[in-house]
């Protein structure tokens, strides 16, 4: 940016390479990691790099995990026979908030979307596939979001669950249509949840 | 946060004391950082702290710098005679977007605030009457923000400043009341400063 000295421009530029940050927040953010503390800066830099580190995806469900399982799939008191489908790692934030969930889940890490090139063999389908194979789940909620790739995604694994004789289920509509899982509130998504539809006969 | 790993809560908690980040934007980013390549969180952390080592105050006007002099100061097409009291150093930056200020600057480094506890020894005041001290100086341009603060500082500065024989003035309004100079767009700027009023007789 013009009349920018090249330090703050370099921060500048890789803040506003961040999803949500326009211009004048990361102008702002720039200048203000110029007057913190050089301790305060050293340990944001360590924070990034540690949590990049020791974050890895859970062997099971592909939620973010700094152990083999993650904390849920860990858990012995939580229902290992229902799975709770979800996009992102961050959808899995969302729905432990509601506190009314008691099965685990699986991450696909995106959605089909044919338009950005992304297919089956890109998402963990075959994964999810893998698990039910195994056996003892009993069903499936389908909680992608309720966006045109969302519900695309979600047809296309009924079609692939319902020869497998488990329950497919899809969270309830409730949420605002076009939505992101990850803005719901609490209530909301515990009733979304609590109301959710049986897609197999 | 609850159900959130600890590497992410760190990351997290860190953002979250930055200015201008809420929590759901601040949660975005800690995912968005496990997400991305470790090559580029490690250039992100070491441009934060770059940034923070390299840079440091003007010697003369208190912008921040790489150098011993900012670019401004340096700069020998720029009209050393008339300098512009701000109170940030994003201030500069917002003033050099209007293309039409071709004199110096003088940061303050905050503005006057009792309830704050900052006092004129706070603030690169003493700094301000040296320059003038100095001599070659034609006019000072008060560029504080128009909320109470800056309103309060400029007419302290006036006070100070009119028993030196310089010329007083104060950068226009037109700037939206209680607004941050920051956030102003360049033409309501450039025209704020072109319709300066003089405030010493």
């Amino acid at each position: 940016m013009a009349g920018m000295i090249k330090p703050i421009s370099n921060v500048y530029d890789q803040l506003r390479r961040l999803p949500g940050l326009g211009s004048k927040t990361a102008l702002r953010l720039a200048y203000h990691v110029i007057d913190m503390d050089t301790a305060d800066v050293e340990r944001l830099a360590a924070t990034l790099i540690a949590a990049k580190q020791q974050i890895h995806l859970c062997s099971r469900c592909f939620n973010f995990t700094d152990k083999d399982l993650c904390e849920v799939c860990a858990d012995t008191q939580r229902d290992q026979g229902l799975i709770c489908v979800v996009e992102e790692p961050q959808d899995v934030l969302a729905m432990e908030r509601t506190r009314g969930y008691k099965g685990v889940y699986h991450v696909l890490h995106g959605v089909l979307s044919p338009l950005d090139g992304v297919g089956p063999h890109d998402l963990k389908i075959k994964e999810l596939l893998q698990r039910l194979q195994q056996g003892g789940i009993r069903e499936v909620i389908l909680a992608t979001n309720s966006d045109v790739e969302g519900e695309a995604t979600a047809t296309y694994l009924l079609q692939l669950l319902e020869p497998l004789h488990v329950i497919v289920s899809r969270i309830a509509h409730g949420l605002p249509v076009g939505g992101d899982l990850e803005y719901a509130d609490e209530v909301t998504l515990a009733k979304a949840l609590e109301n959710r539809r049986r897609l197999s006969e």
